[in-house]
């Protein structure tokens, strides 16, 4: 495994992290000052930012965007709904592509409004990645697919195994490697007894596009806003990252923390200075 | 399928759903008075009411036990706390056997205090069950595996797909069907993209027994206790009933709603009622 006692290259803060207290323009000059590797930002930063001023700021600062959130939430009620989505995440393939991104992350969509039908919302999901997916090769986008969490899967991400997703990518990507790939956030998926396989899975058709850290706390008080900070909950963050490595994955480690109670009370700085200890001695 | 549509026969009333008004007692006759098939008990409410008592009065009132709850709870951080799991298994089992109850039901535990071994706590689960299962057998009280929601895996159950729950059967009963076998809830599993295949896989070894029915609200604002009353939320009971049908399943239909800010305030002639009609129309 890659020593990260003494690193900061690899540490990539999804902006979502700090975003209560600082706009993406201090995020930016955040993570630069502590030289920390890299950044994801969400769209409605960027769009608040303004997408070129993003994109230059970024660059300037040198980070790596390991990840535009997000795409996704393909599924709607109707065909308009459905054409809507789609609209929208070539708009967000075009944002990843200006900002140099490695990947547009996928957060696919839960089951319209009213409807009971899982595997219909999983068909909507799969057409509509189809539907994005030679524009997002012919820009070179790679479109990283995230598997959420079980608890989830009504109302935010109707894929929610590793393995799910891998199966998706296979049928959509017939081989072409990165063009669709994963999202691995030890959060989502680290209760699944086929992670190791599934991760081996995505290394060996290098789908392994981005890593994403927190922690499970015991007791998660909130279903969305009660993330923990790597160390401080249950995952066993190490042995997940050995598995990605092992698998082939040489990208940063990239910390998304949504947590309303807590880190989104602090102080940005001391929120990003705990990211980047943490990072060292808890991934 | 079976039509439920006047149907209070192959309805049983888990304990826990009108257990905050009532005790026991009044529970067992509130589901006679109606004519309900089946109830089944929690061991804190057994031990209030009464072993022998219990069982006297269930006897008594015509009602199929369709489960006792709960046995597992198997991981500890030491030996001593893994034996004393496994003697309470052990009494678990003697007074499912007192009750006549159709199965065991199998809350297997989480991680033990200070654990982030997951594969450790499932090894414990596993060992665990294979400590009784001949003492189950001999007195032919099957034990179901209750697969529990991901969101639960730190803390109540790392059995958490139906495909995982049945790997171990199949590891620990060797072929010989029902002494260890699955209790399929849908609350718990609904979101798996395996489980009409794996609810199949269940029938065919003959180790379905126990069906749980209640639903997922969106929002769920508590993990714990938030459940919905069938009909009420986003799972498609019916259809998840038709594949434990088609896979031979002839027991009853359980309904356990965990639901502190909802039906846990309400009467439970009431709850009781709307459970007959819910059963009848959205399960």
């Amino acid at each position: 495994m890659r020593d990260l006692s003494n690193d900061r290259a690899l540490l990539s803060i999804n902006a979502a992290t700090v975003r209560q207290r600082w706009g993406l323009g201090e995020i930016i000059d955040g993570c630069a000052r502590r030289q920390i590797g890299g950044i994801a930002p969400w769209r409605d930063q960027i769009a608040a930012y303004g997408l070129d001023k993003t994109a230059r700021h970024i660059r300037d600062a040198g980070l790596t965007v390991t990840g535009v959130c997000r795409g996704g939430m393909f599924p709607a009620a109707d065909a308009a709904g459905l054409k809507a989505n789609i609209e929208d995440n070539l708009r967000a393939i075009d944002e990843a592509v200006t900002l140099g991104a490695e990947c547009l992350v996928l957060v696919v969509g839960g089951m319209p409004e009213g409807s009971k039908d899982i595997a219909g919302a999983r068909r909507q999901v799969e057409d509509g990645i189809a539907a994005v997916l030679e524009y997002a090769r012919t820009n070179d986008m790679p479109l990283a697919i995230e598997p959420l969490h079980p608890m989830y899967a009504a109302d935010r991400a109707c894929v929610n195994t590793l393995g799910q997703a891998l199966d998706m990518c296979e049928r959509l990507g017939q081989g072409e490697g990165k063009s669709v790939g994963v999202a691995v956030d030890v959060y989502h998926v680290w209760w699944d007894p086929d992670l190791q396989a599934q991760i081996a899975r995505a290394g060996e058709q290098g789908r392994l596009l981005a890593f994403h850290v927190c922690d499970w706390l015991v007791p998660t008080t909130d279903m969305l806003l009660d993330r923990g900070m790597m160390g401080d909950g249950i995952i066993d963050i190490p042995a997940i990252r050995g598995w990605v490595e092992d698998a082939g994955f040489e990208g940063l480690c990239e910390v998304e923390i949504f947590s309303a109670e807590n880190w989104w009370k602090r102080d940005p700085e001391e929120v990003l200075d705990v990211c980047i200890e943490r990072h060292q001695t808890a991934v």
